[in-house]
């Protein structure tokens, strides 16, 4: 890649956008969040990401470094997955350009392909980050729409599980038999609880997600407490593959949702350490930027 | 309850109503199947009734008796759960009248509170004609929305676990990441068994469901099978917990979906016996009849 003395690294999702203008060196000059993701932009990413540097006032000269679904087949350009064997420092080799805009390089997504089908895409530029600040290994917490755990060992994933935690939760409150429960909820610390203890029980989730039903119809939980029940529940299963772990996860999220897993994690026993996604996510571009912009380099 | 030579017996849930009129004796003189659920009737249910008298020619002074949703608070009248120590077998005396409509009753559900809390209604009745068929003895699958597993020895109902899986289905196909690719599906029966070893993998089913994308982007399977695939992990889950189980179940269920539990059970190593279940309500219908409905009574 060519020199250069800044660069802007874009997590462009599925919902969101979230740009960083980064000097050489580390330091953030400018940032910018917006809702113009994926399904927002229908597909005129060039035109996106004009407006978007005009709006940060960056040149076009600026190299850009993007991760996230931006390189999924409904993204800009579709990237093949690595295979996770790929070493997670070895990413900034892997960048790949997009074609037909110079300067515009994509971080590819990892798949694994053991025990089933798993894939990331974003979350990997996060593993980058979460080593550089010295809090990659073991097991990470991605929480979101589809949360992911991935465990890192010596720089390499030797697993990962992605739950639709977020997904189901926002489904099952839009429609069908728990969506009217949902409407009236209230946060309830202590029904969270319940929840991640009936998770802890080990139920398949079908089964598990209809006794929050039964609870309520047979009057045992108050209709209002079945959101807060459910989402003990929808985390609390994530949790279940973990609990004979010991020790400490750490989990990249923000302040709402780091809390909960919090919760969570220290019902199962387990220390939570919680790093904030920008900041990881700043760790990584930081890193991508010393190893594929060398300022040596033509 | 009066004497009577007829009966009509209606399994009245929240989308459909099947309703026969039956002879002492157990002879079926009519039936009359609609939609004209809970959702339908929008709380009319007396005009309903009579409306459905009225179609099959019934006189208003033939005892009525009614099982399922109609006995829930969204129903004509909340009638409360037996506990599970009730023996089936005294089901009819158990009876609710429907206030102000003499010759009305509506046959009671069934709560289990033991690890966690599950209910049926309507099922009871499918059990009790289980029995009265002389096939209701270990475990007994009522497939559907909301599919009931139940464990019945000695006439008492001893395991009862209900999955989400028609609800869950039908929601995943509807909206979020799945849905696309369900939306393109066609039936396939190695998609099919493919989602049941997956089920059988005993992955968290929030885990598993994220599997049926990756698997679709990651070119491991082609999108047209996740709806087949996706089937077969819902139903698959709900055969998990009776892996350890030997011998037979019975499947109560219209031929669609009894099939896809019999090719369930085989992957699992299980026998399936399947049961009609029209023909089991009636079974159910000429017990009531005889237990709750003595021809000396005055």
């Amino acid at each position: 890649m060519a020199s250069a003395d800044t660069l802007l690294g874009i997590d462009w999702g599925t919902s969101n956008r979230r740009a960083y203008l980064m000097q050489r060196g580390g330091a953030v000059l400018a940032s910018h969040h917006d809702d113009q993701g994926l399904l927002a932009v229908q597909g005129k990413f060039a035109e996106s990401l004009a407006a978007l540097r005009a709006a940060m006032r960056v040149d076009p000269q600026v190299p850009v470094v993007m991760s996230g679904m931006v390189g999924s087949a409904s993204g800009w350009q579709e990237v093949p997955y690595l295979d996770a064997s790929v070493p997670l420092a070895q990413l900034a080799r892997h960048l790949a350009p997009v074609a037909g805009h110079p300067g515009c390089a994509i971080v590819p997504g990892y798949c694994r392909r053991v025990d089933g089908v798993d894939v990331m895409r974003g979350e990997e530029t996060q593993l980058l980050g979460a080593m550089a600040l010295g809090i990659g290994e073991g097991w990470i917490v991605l929480p979101g729409t589809h949360s992911k755990w991935v465990q890192v060992r010596e720089g390499g994933i030797t697993e990962l599980a992605t739950f639709m935690t977020g997904e189901l939760f926002a489904l099952l409150g839009t429609s069908g038999t728990l969506a009217g429960m949902m409407a009236q909820g209230e946060d309830d610390e202590q029904a969270f609880c319940d929840g991640l203890d009936e998770a802890r029980r080990g139920k398949p989730l079908s089964n598990a997600l209809f006794g929050v039903r039964a609870r309520v119809v047979a009057g045992v939980m108050p209709a209002r407490f079945a959101r807060s029940f459910l989402s003990g529940l929808l985390i609390g299963t994530e949790f279940v593959n973990a609990r004979q772990q010991q020790g400490a996860i750490t989990v990249i999220a923000s302040k709402a949702l780091s809390s909960r897993y919090a919760s969570a994690a220290g019902r199962f026993g387990l220390q939570a350490r919680i790093a904030d996604p920008d900041e990881v996510f700043c760790a990584a571009l930081a890193q991508i930027f010393t190893t594929a912009f060398r300022k040596d380099q033509p």
